[in-house]
């Protein structure tokens, strides 16, 4: 394990959770009974934009909903699990099937359920107001809470340091989210 | 009444108001009328937690909605009583039902309702945004606001001092919420 | 004009803008075109108390929405005024009814249409972060923002001044909202 | 490129970006797939003056979902490009079609689509919370953050730079929104 910059440099695929990363933990329960979370531009455009550059991008999450299926799939994001807790053997099958050493993957979580895949990753990063126990595994705490903008953080960040963020021209027509 | 870190070893059962406790005071009302709440996914996973460890967990609160109750219920709480106003004797059944002296339950409350049955627990605890005459009454302020985690910061504290939170390698199978 | 302690003690009615006040500003669109406020649980619990110890209560706003209708009614709130950018005749009109004198009189608005309004009485307030121009107007800033408790704040400090707050003993049965 | 507050006395026409200018960035997903989004009472006052003053007023935003569309049109503002992400060609349009000069023309944007028309106008501003990028482009940086009331800031700063803002008397009957 070296220098966080250097090593992020490596990175060339993303996991991460819902909840609390790219939520700030609040769930909206419906009468119906069905689930609704706010979402981040700032982070949508940041995720549709490691989509859109061919970043394998893996989410996996305990939470459900068919609105949170429909966010994802928006954004192009290809390997989704929904309603799983042992998230583990998926993180494990997304790096085989990427054909991913752990140095090149990394993981965003916020919470306990997320301690054993964010171990199997080379970079295991959190949002600001993650739990202590997940802090303490983190190679990074982002200065950006779960919902906030932490997603697009550590995105921009690894694009950085890729040299494959931005040009200063901005000539883009990367879409939005 | 010892030092509280001591006392919280004999906490057994855990009772909750909701506004103010499990959310940041914010009710939504829809154009039906209905009442819709944000809930905290890291309290979620606190409480679930707590309610898989055999904790018996009582919700008293004022308020109503089907949302609500769906909420309490998929999280496995059995003693949940809505719209109700005098929690006292409900709080006094709970813990006959469970035979629980005081200085077994812990109370978390936020406003006046909730200070009869704060004083009738050993372990009355607060939101970091109760109102003026709950902190009063309440043993421990937590750091955190309503909705922000209070629930979460006061069940990881009484498990950590009652040894039953997660050990270091997190190879847990809890079910996330 | 005297000591802003001293003179609520004269104040015997309530009235209040809606956004911005009872609300952190925030207005929900929806996809039906109806409007979707968040309310405080605190201020209600407030609300609910001046009404039920039988002060006048008014609010008047230019918003608009079935859902703040029924909020308000809820309460108990029987002077409500929606879809009123004219707020002066609608608070005269109030102050009529019941015989108030402008020292009797509380009005706490956050935005430039109030302005008019909390120059006809004598205790014009408002939240922290009301506009610039409205805080010049007003006798007492209060430290929390809209939608975060302000009117709690206030009806907790006139009805303390008066001695009309809870006993130390608490055993209410004034119901919550 | 003289002074700020120089400069600005010579806006006549308002652009602006949506998401992360007039919320705060959060967008909710309803399990029907629409797009929610909360904004500001604050910024909707400012919006409906400076529509009713007279000045052009555009709303350009990679943003989609009929709630938006209605909030907008609500305000009165008529030139609106809903699910645009090459930005500069309809700012161009809008300058043509009002015969607006560069100088004459302020946009608020807060990511990097937005960066291309915010190099097109005279006054580039953002909301305190926007992308790195955008604030080294931006002449202005809102002390408010996106939905938090960046919109009433500059319009009011504009308005007041101008002599256009309300008088001291406040008799207004200017309609909120």
């Amino acid at each position: 394990m070296g220098n966080f910059k250097e090593d992020i440099e490596h990175v060339r695929a993303f996991a991460f959770d819902v909840d609390g990363v790219f939520t700030d933990n609040k769930i909206t329960v419906t009468p119906d009974g069905d689930f609704v979370r706010a979402y981040n531009a700032k982070d949508g455009f940041g995720l549709k934009t490691v989509v859109e550059k061919g970043y394998p991008v893996c989410v996996i999450t305990g939470g459900k909903g068919i609105a949170l299926l429909r966010r994802f799939e928006m954004l192009g994001v290809s390997d989704l699990h929904l309603d799983c807790f042992d998230k583990l053997p998926r993180l494990k099958a997304f790096m085989e099937k990427y054909g991913l050493r752990p140095e090149e993957v990394l993981f965003m979580g916020d919470d306990i359920p997320d301690i054993p895949a964010m171990r199997a990753v080379g970079v295991p990063v959190c949002p600001a107001d993650a739990s202590v126990d997940v802090k303490r595994v983190a190679r990074y705490v982002s200065g950006f809470a779960g919902g906030e903008g932490c997603v697009r953080d550590i995105i921009e960040q690894v694009l950085r340091a890729r040299g494959d963020w931005f040009s200063d021209d901005f000539g883009t027509t990367v879409t939005s989210a």
